[in-house]
């Protein structure tokens, strides 16, 4: 059985081989390493891919050891993720269509080992894909008056579908603060600019008034702060003075969706480790 | 003889056939055109390169004949520029050699058609390279007592060696409003970011402290407010959570090298034009 | 009245204003013009936007006097399109489908100023795409025993849809010899490979055993030898040593469809001029 | 001490955990790993970076047990490298000066953690730049007549130096199969071009000629046949038809020296391993 491990401690000598020993000890297999120390912080990150040959009881008893032998010991924050248990991610979407699309003709050609048990949008624009790709489809009206509203109806979808994290495929809309701390560093965001230029609204507009050569897309982890999150992915691509404001629309959407993509491949892949408002991409 | 021509007006039908019609009544031939149209300003930009069988002095009166047969009826601002007339470049420096040594070997190369009168520079650190290609090297130190004075110097410099346009090859001092006026839009400095993002000091840290996954450099043309001028170019290139801030100055000074030469020659060759505080490139 | 020409001629001096002014003699307003000289075959090239108030016989009649006042006397070739007609596109597939889609999104979303009269695979598989955009799909299998057969419904059916271009959307098959006389430099295919390397079958499959560390994709018109024809567009992207063929492939599914969208939107556009066997692209 | 640790050997289960126990137990501290299994091949390679408090005899004592307990039984091709210990490299040049400039710079700012004892050419064109460096220059023609005696006296300084790597910075000569024997895989040249297309002579006549859009240059580790060797970097940058052959040249200039100084760096680095005729690179 394939196991995904995620582990970040403070740094200390010997730390890759107590746990790799642990591994090959409890007869894993291991296939893959990554690690990364932050030697400002003084802490160590490492992804660990391993096959196990034991069944699923076995791996809680292995959990339950680790606990102890490890992570206890060596004040270990860490995750196993068996790969046969796909990750429940939720879509939210508002008018824009090419997000949604990229995202879902990937999954459709299984490019991406997930479950999409819904879409939830504030309008209902875009139900038409979500019946063409035969998800269930939520619309959520997201009014001023209604905002409270909202919040409840998108809590209890979540939880009823048991969603493991959400991505904002053009959203559009602030979500509220209750539903960040519901799901930290789960919520993945696409923002049209290369952050930290031009956070907030409108920013090709803002491009193109401050005459840059280049544009770029950021997908990042939401946070309480507007698109301040940890980055996860970037891209950019050249502009001239010939391009108007449209054409820096049109060219930033073949960005938008690609670095949306990559971001949610790179989480649902779980290669990604979040840390002082900063990532750790093991790609 | 080659000449370049810009101008730039209100934006008016047949302005194109106005001007290429004049071009070949005085017995010139186009040899390339360039043109924009900024829409939302109504401004057209053009560029025309030309050659004339003519002599100089039969230039002078083609610019007396243009100045009033095409630039009072269409309101140009317009510039006429020789080929055998190469602009004159003052190198300011400190101590950094990357961004230096990379036009100095262009120079030499026969890669920029251009005259360097002088290297200048608030330390001595760098002398030993004016040396290296023989150009003449003067020390100016800038320390907070003698900024006065070190802008008279600078000031009686430029005005001596006739200079055209400055460069400011990591120069990292401030050049004071009154050099900035004597030389607008002709003032071109490298900043290590991709700008607007981490105007101001120390670019690469607060790069590396916001966790982004591409880092740039901008060159542009200096005005009163720093680092907000007209962009000429950007570029970047990746980096990931394994870089540390020394790896970001390292690779960014590959970008600061390439982007401001980039620059430098756009602007030797008359291919940039600025309007509104934005250029427009014609490459 | 909107209209785009396209000339290309001995090079010569004068000739840019000889069209510019006739041009404006005819009451036509320049909006853009580009050029190029290719100097060592002495070849002039020029693309030409221009606005003219006149109704379409008016511009019938300059169709003649261009013939006569420019083409003769300058020995050009030269072809003139209304901004109101859209040249008509016929979409080859087989059974891949991210290009078909990524192009029928963007014709979709108004990015492309085209007409698609109909999809023509050899394989029924997608038609369900065509049902999706609403557009008339033709099987036309292609085995070997009949495809004399299949070139005789193919070129029917371009006939009858009075087809301008046909766009090869890895349609995987040989266009014959006779197909690609009837439609020169008008039919645009999409190679998976930075040509001239790899040319022919598998280019994945070669460029992962020779050990590249970038692929790329390549549009290019159909000549009768294989992948040999002008290219319009490349792109690249990094690969590693970590990468499987089967990466390499999803990897080049994302540059292939941009590539190929990019080249058909420059051909719609009337941006692509071909000699010599190369394209000059004026973007 | 720190010590770097290579390893290729058949694929097996355990491996990972046997290699950093074996480390553990002798006092090391494991500060990176990099691992790749090639799949095909059924091979497994290893980079291992290590901490020792020991001194150079134990470590000594370290290679024999390393030997016995784990290269023997894995059946292991390895190397281990002091931290301490820079590589010797050679440095081949010709008549172009920008590959060397750029190489000598970096060496110069400390980015490469080399020793270069001498520079050898078969022309004395570029003498004046090992003088600027300080660096013995060594005039070795390389004509017709004398290839024989250009190779034994190449061989003769090879020696006599005890050079562990050669640099071909566009040295233009083709190296006897002879000092490629003494040096496999340890000799670094630089192609002007993106191999496998255009290799052997004029490649950017070349490319210009089948009119590509973009063009590369390749760094490859020399081989009896002729660019034909494990690619080590590979980068690209945009040409259009607008660029002439001269402009190829001078855009590939500054392909060409970053290129190779990214490999040299690597394989200074020791980051490079061969394997096949192609390259892991652990960066």
């Amino acid at each position: 059985m394939k196991t995904t491990i995620l582990i970040h401690c403070p740094d200390q000598s010997g730390i890759i081989s107590y746990v790799t020993g642990f591994i090959h000890k409890k007869g894993g297999n291991i296939i893959y390493i990554d690690q990364h120390v932050d030697k400002e912080a003084g802490v160590f990150f490492m992804r660990l891919e391993s096959d196990f040959e034991n069944n699923i009881p076995v791996v809680k008893n292995l959990k339950q050891q680790f606990e102890e032998e490890l992570a206890i010991p060596y004040q270990m924050e860490w995750s196993l993720h068996l790969g046969s248990t796909k990750p429940r991610m939720a879509l939210f979407v508002s008018k824009y269509n090419h997000c949604i699309y990229d995202l879902l003709s990937r999954f459709h050609s299984g490019e991406l080992a997930v479950e999409i048990p819904f879409i939830l949008s504030n309008h209902a624009d875009l139900e038409y894909i979500a019946t063409q790709f035969d998800i269930p489809f939520h619309h959520v009206p997201n009014s001023k008056q209604n905002k409270l509203n909202a919040e409840s109806r998108q809590i209890a979808l979540l939880e009823e579908y048991k969603i493991d994290f959400i991505v904002l495929a053009r959203y559009m809309q602030i979500i509220t603060p209750k539903i960040i701390e519901l799901f930290p560093n789960k919520i993945i965001n696409i923002h049209h600019s290369f952050l930290p230029a031009f956070a907030g609204a409108k920013p090709y507009h803002a491009a193109f008034q401050r005459g840059v050569k280049i544009i770029g897309a950021t997908s990042h982890y939401v946070t309480e702060e507007l698109d301040a999150g940890p980055i996860i992915e970037q891209d950019v691509t050249r502009v001239t003075h010939a391009h108007s404001i449209k054409d820096f629309i049109t060219k930033g959407r073949d960005l938008e969706k690609i670095v949306l993509s990559r971001a949610v491949k790179l989480h649902i892949d779980r290669k990604t480790m979040v840390y002082n408002n900063k990532t750790v991409i093991f790609s």
